[in-house]
């Protein structure tokens, strides 16, 4: 028989158990139903936890959570639609495998389906989003059932992981929970205490790896090409770095893998791509995710040599259809990339081709003109591009930069040059432009150094409630607003030739709103720099400070467009007189 | 082969059925893949749409549209986690019975799983929320296809309005778009038009009503007490209270049932059930969904003679399980209430009981007790049941209220009089203060008067992003913020008595906004009034002006736990001195 302790008791061994594991932190919201599951997170003297009135906020800063710190994020909220608040976020964190553990309260099963108050179904609600649904049940506090719980713990931390083998993710526990809501004044002993030395109930390894056969074209291969998109690890992409380098392919390098650096780091390849590649490899080699370059995808459809990826359960990212050869396993794992660097996993008599420093001239030839090309059509005034640029290369080492898809990530990709020091972090799982302020408050809170967001004035728009964080959490972002008023990517496509008036209404969606007011509304300062020096400075005032600021940068739809249109005219040129 | 007009050409088939169903309105959002649907709505001229660019926000403002008009209204956005922003409206649509037609843009299958940018699994996204999912695929504008989906438009409003026989509630067609995204300039010409005189391709009616056979119960009870919640139908409303008074059985109604009119009605049973009810009755009534007040269901759930109530199809409202008696139908059906009006599907012998005024007499003794009391412990002051009662009378029968969840419906159910004529609507299906403001600017979009809001200062800063509708959509809106800094209801539950630090940060949550920050932000009016004659005249001020107004009442929550404990005790002294 239950006592009025006995959730309570349970949901302490829960968060314990998550404490133990070391998750990165736990977002609650407020909520009656919950209230359980937020006291014995708070209690926890191992997780440290962040308060959000908006689900949809808490989801995105939970996410930003993980990927700074590649540990799983608590997520709990109360019944009702407050669940339905997560999906966005969930889905992101799907589609980028980011583990996070949401721990959503409801009414036990004679409150389902009678009309009570704040009961939605929640079985399954995320659908195939999660690595993992479980309806928990409500429980006696026996020490029996202190060992499921705990165990169930560690269970969902390391399904979040991906230890089981599929990718990194979310998971879903649904809570039911029956009054009394609150602890008695009293609490019992816990019927089963943990591990001794704050071990966890059961360590949930890593699968061995075993020594792979590498593809034969990769074996033979002399004048390769590594395309670099998103990684999640950064350690495995200074691997990746070394890979190149070693054997001086070029590294064609989205800023959000982390392996824009070193001798064999290419930038600009968005820019020259345009104009046609500067030679045709005898193979490439695709890391982490797909960058976000048209001229890059375009390139890769268009190359029919050998294409190899490494591929992950339930992932697939070759939308044109060309790859040839698949190695299974996390693009960045370490395994993969020690088995390509013959250490220590790989055969004793792995044959990598001797390497040709005057292929990767070529690349670098390539980069280097496009570079000239930027820099002459883009000048020193303050526009999207010198901004992304500015951004990149001023970010110190120490330094987190989150970019909202659409215009800002592709701006990076195209003018970030490299060996900027910076991790750049953005949503490209589903690319959505939600979540981003709120995301990179997450990362804030994971992140040990300052952190910096390059956005446009939609996204700030959409996310500006996650501007309450500046404030009830004292966080310090430097937000960077690319202010056009309104969707600026709308105007590179077939799209903005419509009717004009529709177009503005229905697709550029101008928010209208002052950013020094919305400054002002959550207590961030606020400056709007006149110039690229005076942009440069706002940033190293922002990035010192232990407020927020919005450094706003207005610019013009149309006149973005142009600018972009004679950088790829200069590149061409500076391309053509190499 | 499809060519690049035949999408075009379908879509707008598609659009102009939807117009000649007569669908409320649609709210776009931006994108690029969903472009064509968005210029297919856009360029029917029957249908009225509204541009939004947070999906979440498109989803409530939708969902108040269809509550205004009691048309399904639509919803279109882009690929990605555009759609799952729409999961809150879409599941309180559910829950509530609203109108829907969510139409979401996809990526063609070549497109889907393959690491394409924004593409996400949208199968069945909404699960058991909504009541038909279709992926609708792509097709040439074959005449045989301009049927099928002229059809498949008139099957979804249909499905929609629960006209089958479902409740009414939300429909999710996907539709796979590939390019061209935009219309060639020459549109060839439709190969099957609509019908002439604007009828819609399939005209799909409504189940003849038989008459049913009525419960034994209800033919012999003399002493009947009808308990009226929210009911979708004013018309219907109306029914149910002539019923009452001709029966003269008291009805104690909810504000949001628009009962609550008329000699029988009775307001304030919240106030004088946690003393007791004047007299058991020998049957209980039930109409609509059930109300919020606890000591109204402490007494239904205490009640041990027969309960009736109506079912709909995937809705049971009996948390207690004491109903007695289902009469399956919408609870405010007209075929339901003509049945126990006698008139005219009733049989011809239909023995309703002879009405007994005393009966009601003692009911109405207790409500106008528990009003005095009421009256006494709260004076004139200004306080959040002032507000309540105040915006209640004070609102013209053209107005329509929208009220938060929590605290503010929960006083204008306590505190609202007998024959306040505006029409009250509330997100009472899954009990969510998200999407609060919103929905108050869709329910304006639909409704032919002023319309207020009453909301409090959590639900404000949560939705507050919606108040770009009264730039962008120049929409007017009377919204009057109760700020009490946190979410006051908690103050009543045994949670207040935790640990006030773990209180205020994760439960009370306060937002720390200035309201007229906020109001400047969005380009809205703002005042704060000192007293309730002034209340009174802001609110007059507000509902005449073209602009939004925010009206701020700053209260405590402390205080307001007090006032409303002084209440309960007036209300007793005063039911004593009967």
């Amino acid at each position: 028989m239950t006592g009025p302790a006995d959730t309570h008791l349970l949901l302490r061994a829960f968060a314990d158990e998550l404490g133990r594991c070391a998750v990165a932190g736990a977002c609650t919201s407020p909520g009656s139903r919950s209230s359980p599951i937020v006291l014995a997170l708070t209690a926890d003297e191992q997780i440290t936890t962040w308060s959000h009135l908006d689900e949809r906020v808490a989801g995105f800063f939970a996410l930003g959570l993980a990927k700074a710190t590649g540990r799983p994020a608590v997520l709990t909220c109360t019944s009702g639609t407050a669940a339905a608040q997560y999906l966005p976020a969930v889905i992101e964190a799907h589609e980028a495998g980011v583990p996070l553990i949401v721990i959503t309260a409801d009414r036990p099963p004679e409150l389902r389906e009678v009309g009570a108050g704040q009961a939605i179904d929640q079985i399954k609600l995320y659908g195939d989003a999660v690595r993992w649904f479980f309806d928990v049940g409500t429980h006696e506090a026996t020490p029996e059932r202190g060992r499921w719980i705990r165990t169930l713990a560690c269970r969902a931390v390391a399904t979040a992981e991906g230890r089981f083998g599929d990718r990194p993710g979310p998971v879903h526990l649904n809570w039911a929970l029956r009054e009394p809501l609150i602890p008695p004044a009293e609490m019992p002993e816990d019927p089963q205490p943990g591990r001794p030395d704050r071990a966890p109930w059961v360590r949930i390894g890593r699968a061995p790896v075993a020594a792979g056969n590498l593809p034969d074209a990769l074996m033979s291969a002399r004048r390769g090409v590594i395309v670099a998109g998103g990684l999640r690890d950064p350690a495995e992409a200074e691997l990746i770095v070394e890979f190149a380098r070693e054997l001086c392919w070029p590294l064609l390098a989205d800023p959000l893998s982390g392996c824009r650096s070193g001798d064999a780091a290419i930038a600009h390849y968005d820019a020259f791509l345009r104009h046609g590649a500067p030679a045709t490899p005898d193979l490439v080699l695709r890391v982490g995710d797909l960058p976000t370059s048209k001229p890059l995808r375009q390139w890769l459809a268009s190359f029919d040599g050998p294409q190899l990826a490494f591929g992950e359960p339930g992932a697939w990212a070759d939308p044109d259809g060309v790859l040839t050869d698949v190695i299974p396993g996390s693009p960045g794992s370490l395994a993969g990339v020690m088995l390509l660097l013959g250490q220590p996993y790989a055969p004793p008599d792995y044959p990598l081709a001797p390497a040709d420093p005057g292929w990767l001239q070529l690349w670098r030839d390539a980069d280097d003109a496009a570079a000239r090309g930027i820099a002459t059509a883009l000048g020193e005034g303050l526009s999207e591009p010198t901004v992304a640029a500015a951004i990149t290369s001023a970010l110190p080492e120490t330094a987190a930069l989150v970019v909202a898809s659409s215009m800002p990530i592709r701006d990076v990709e195209t003018f970030a040059p490299v060996d900027a020091p910076a991790r750049v972090l953005s949503n490209r799982g589903a690319n959505g432009i939600d979540g981003t302020l709120a995301t990179a408050f997450g990362v804030a809170a994971g992140h040990d150094g300052p952190v910096a967001v390059l956005l446009g004035d939609v996204a700030f728009a959409y996310d500006l409630s996650a501007l309450l964080c500046a404030t009830r959490h004292g966080q310090a972002l430097a937000i960077v607003v690319l202010n056009n008023n309104g969707g600026g990517i709308f105007e590179f496509l077939p799209l903005s030739t419509i009717d004009r008036s529709t177009f503005e209404e229905h697709v550029a969606t101008p928010p209208g709103l002052e950013i020094a007011k919305a400054a002002d509304l959550y207590g961030c300062d606020h400056v709007e720099p006149a110039d690229l020096p005076a942009f440069h400075a706002a940033l190293e005032a922002a990035l010192a400070s232990d407020r927020t600021t919005i450094i706003e940068v207005r610019t013009e739809r149309a006149a973005n467009v142009a600018l972009h249109r004679e950088v790829w005219a200069a590149v061409s040129a500076a391309l053509d007189t190499r």
